[in-house]
């Protein structure tokens, strides 16, 4: 790592950069715009560890074999509105927002509809999917697992991913909606490497050394524990419900099966599923309905009386605020992922950003 | 409240005592046996705060007209996989078993199917009806909310309802579901009261006084905190996802407009809403791939490294394990409900189960 300070890049720039860098090694169109559209989501709204620090693991991934440069995806429509996508090894986020695309198309005539996702991969930030859903003003519950991080309540090992949970409703704002983005476990894992890097304490019951003993020392905590703390099998049953939809309904491997995502192996699929709901507002009271019911509700959560220099949030306004100031001020990168750039410009010929 | 020890009933004189007394205050043959389902099922296994110590309660509802005896329930199916049922202010378990059965019979042909729910009332335990579809062979997905008892993250007044989320998975024992049925609270008003009643301090971050301020005292909390602890904001986010399906998607009102479960007035429809998703496993890779792929799942975690003198449940299990103790032993009847049976016994002319 470099002692340089974080540097702050245009979002046109780095887009720039992802489709460069995806189109020179041979990814297909649509998993240039739809990869690099996931990082973007990430980067903007402040969640860097599913951001555009992730291009040179991609770049990686689809260069070795892990992820499939042109997929085909398939589509095996089993009931009127349920549906399976084989994706042939696509990047997660091809697949994903293939998913959310299909299951928007069948809802707007049946009112809901569901599409397990088969042979994916990692898809970064399931906010990312729900969001997407919820500009086209429909309700959107995206699931997904990972390699093991998380260990159960009452147990020391890893099992679970951080299995994300993540649910988007449009709001009467049209490009802010409520948006649920959470991993079931009771920090994200980039929470623990932020602490080490800061030498600070962990919160209690968030983390565990190798041996699964509690500890607040980010040096020695490896693995997560669940959401809740010492009600953490709410978290872990979270975890259960993510892993369930994701893994169990469309066939693929549990989390303690998946191959880690840092590698060493980058050749081998990693037979990921995911899984993705989406409602249409119009199969009940329509969108007008929910959109004011949601600035009702929104109205009176905001009357509610907050502790002394603490502020009530709603889910998705830290996202939306920080959108609002990187896209003035463009997205931050950190010495590491400017590294990785300068590597992988001079590898690829490409320009680099910045 | 007596002195008496707690007695054991068997299941089938409960029953029949909840059936007798429904019956004889003139509630409808639906009304009767579903509400008792839904009693029955807490009692069974293990959440008696929602078990039958609430004969007397909604006997009240039903009697005073918060409660309608004979709803006639009116289905408008808006699309192919979605309907809203009028629910016709009917006891909460009658509203929401036919919305399952609506669903399920829905999702039978379409893969998955939402029902929302207006004009009903407290449905009791959650769990009742998606253990109701799962042992059906279905995935189900049910959301309530409740008049406010919870704090939003950051918050100090009450906002939204313990608003439970519940979902059962078929697994390979049929009678035996994967359960998670949850509050979106760190823990449920009556484990304030249980250690009320055993002068014990409460774990941190679970609840506040009545001024919003963090208490580990019993005998001043009286305000919920979102599950999560100083991760409360994806409790309180939790929390949003059942209000906004079970609320907002039906019209009906928001947890802080919900009139007060406890009275006192008893005479006042509540207006509240709920919501169930329906999903059939043959939409997918069918009912035995779920089954054997929960078995698999549940055989993993099973194996999975517990700490010392602990150990790792999957969701239901400790419901499942109660359950057949209970069928064995009867159902315990603490004092409070005990004296509320013989009042009830006594004002309606009906025969004690005891």
């Amino acid at each position: 790592m470099t002692n340089q300070k974080t540097k702050y890049l245009p979002l046109k720039d780095l887009q720039d950069f992802c489709h460069s860098a995806f189109t020179t090694i041979g990814a297909d169109r649509p998993t240039t715009i739809t990869a690099t559209k996931a990082m973007m989501h990430g980067s903007i709204h402040g969640i860097d560890s599913h951001g555009i620090r992730l291009l040179a693991h991609y770049v990686k991934a689809l260069e070795e074999g892990r992820l499939n440069k042109s997929p085909e995806l398939s589509i095996n429509k089993v009931r009127t509105s349920t549906s399976l996508i084989d994706a042939d090894n696509a990047h997660g986020a091809r697949a994903t927002f293939a998913a959310i695309d299909l299951a928007l198309k069948t809802a707007k005539t049946t009112g809901i509809s569901a599409v397990g996702i088969q042979n994916t991969s990692h898809f970064g930030p399931a906010g990312a999917y729900s969001t997407y859903a919820a500009i086209s003003g429909f309700i959107a519950i995206v699931f997904g697992n990972s390699d093991s991080f998380v260990k159960l309540h009452n147990g020391k090992e890893r099992f679970h991913g951080t299995n994300p949970i993540s649910i988007a409703v449009p709001s009467h704002v049209k490009e802010q909606p409520w948006l649920l983005d959470m991993a079931t476990s009771s920090v994200p894992f980039n929470r623990i490497e932020l602490y080490r890097s800061l030498n600070k304490e962990l919160p209690k019951n968030v983390a565990t050394d190798e041996l699964g003993q509690p500890t607040t020392n980010p040096h020695i905590a490896t693995i997560l524990s669940p959401l809740g703390g010492e009600f953490g099998f709410k978290g872990a049953a979270l975890g259960g419900v993510a892993e369930i939809f994701s893994s169990i309904l469309t066939g693929m491997l549990l989390s303690p099966e998946i191959l880690p995502m840092m590698g060493p192996d980058f050749k081998t699929p990693r037979k990921m599923g995911a899984f993705v709901i989406v409602i249409d507002p119009n199969g009940f009271l329509g969108l007008e309905a929910v959109k004011l019911g949601m600035e009702s509700y929104l109205s009176l959560l905001r009357k509610n009386k907050s502790l002394e220099n603490k502020k009530i949030l709603a889910p998705g306004d830290r996202e939306w605020q920080e959108a609002q100031v990187r896209k003035l001020n463009g997205i931050p990168i950190d010495p590491e992922t400017f590294d990785s750039y300068q590597l992988l410009a001079k590898k690829l010929n490409i320009k680099l950003p910045f």
